[in-house]
């Protein structure tokens, strides 16, 4: 029950695409990732995902289009909707979806994370 | 599924202590509320509840402490937990919380909203 300062948060790590857990309520967990690059298409079955930019800009490819989520805004994505975060610049982002969401969802890849620190 | 400005939705209302809803998870709620002076304690048996700063200050008056928010920082409110929100200067806040969750909780008040409008 502390107070979550999320730049002081995003200050204790420097690695890309390994989410940080930094809340959890009501069996969801509150996460900050760095990304740059690209990701990998993926989908969650049964969790929607909530995409915060706190920084830079995230660009989601669905398969019919692409959503450009800048500093301020948030997108979320339907369970069942295949995803790829692409990021140019190094994005700083508050992600909010359940304890069950696996990183790539229904895709196994070099990059996927098992588990998620907590900081 | 658009991309969800949080600046510009506080722009359209101007009421306090009135949620409102810009976005719906998993069974949960993303809410926007400006808020000034005294809440009421209060207590959800069932749901925890988290309270982000945009702007302003919260103070947030527990039984036995009092926790200070500020501009990117959040708290979460456990279940089961009195608090009581005060705003010295008018505050910006971004909630997360489960669909269920009553505004005042366990309390009924003449500030109590029975529904949230969505914006």
């Amino acid at each position: 029950m502390d107070v979550v300062n999320i730049q002081e948060k995003f200050d204790l790590f420097q690695e890309q695409w390994s989410p940080k857990v930094i809340g959890e309520l009501n069996g969801q967990q509150v996460l900050l990732a760095k990304v740059q690059g690209e990701f990998v298409f993926h989908k969650h079955d049964h969790e929607d995902e909530l995409f915060m930019v706190m920084k830079g800009q995230l660009k989601l490819e669905l398969r019919d289009r692409t959503v450009v989520i800048n500093p301020g805004e948030f997108f979320t994505v339907p369970r069942g909707v295949e995803h790829k975060p692409v990021a140019e610049e190094e994005t700083h982002l508050l992600l909010f979806e359940p304890l069950s969401t696996k990183h790539t969802g229904d895709v196994q890849a070099d990059i996927t994370k098992e588990t998620y620190e907590r900081i």
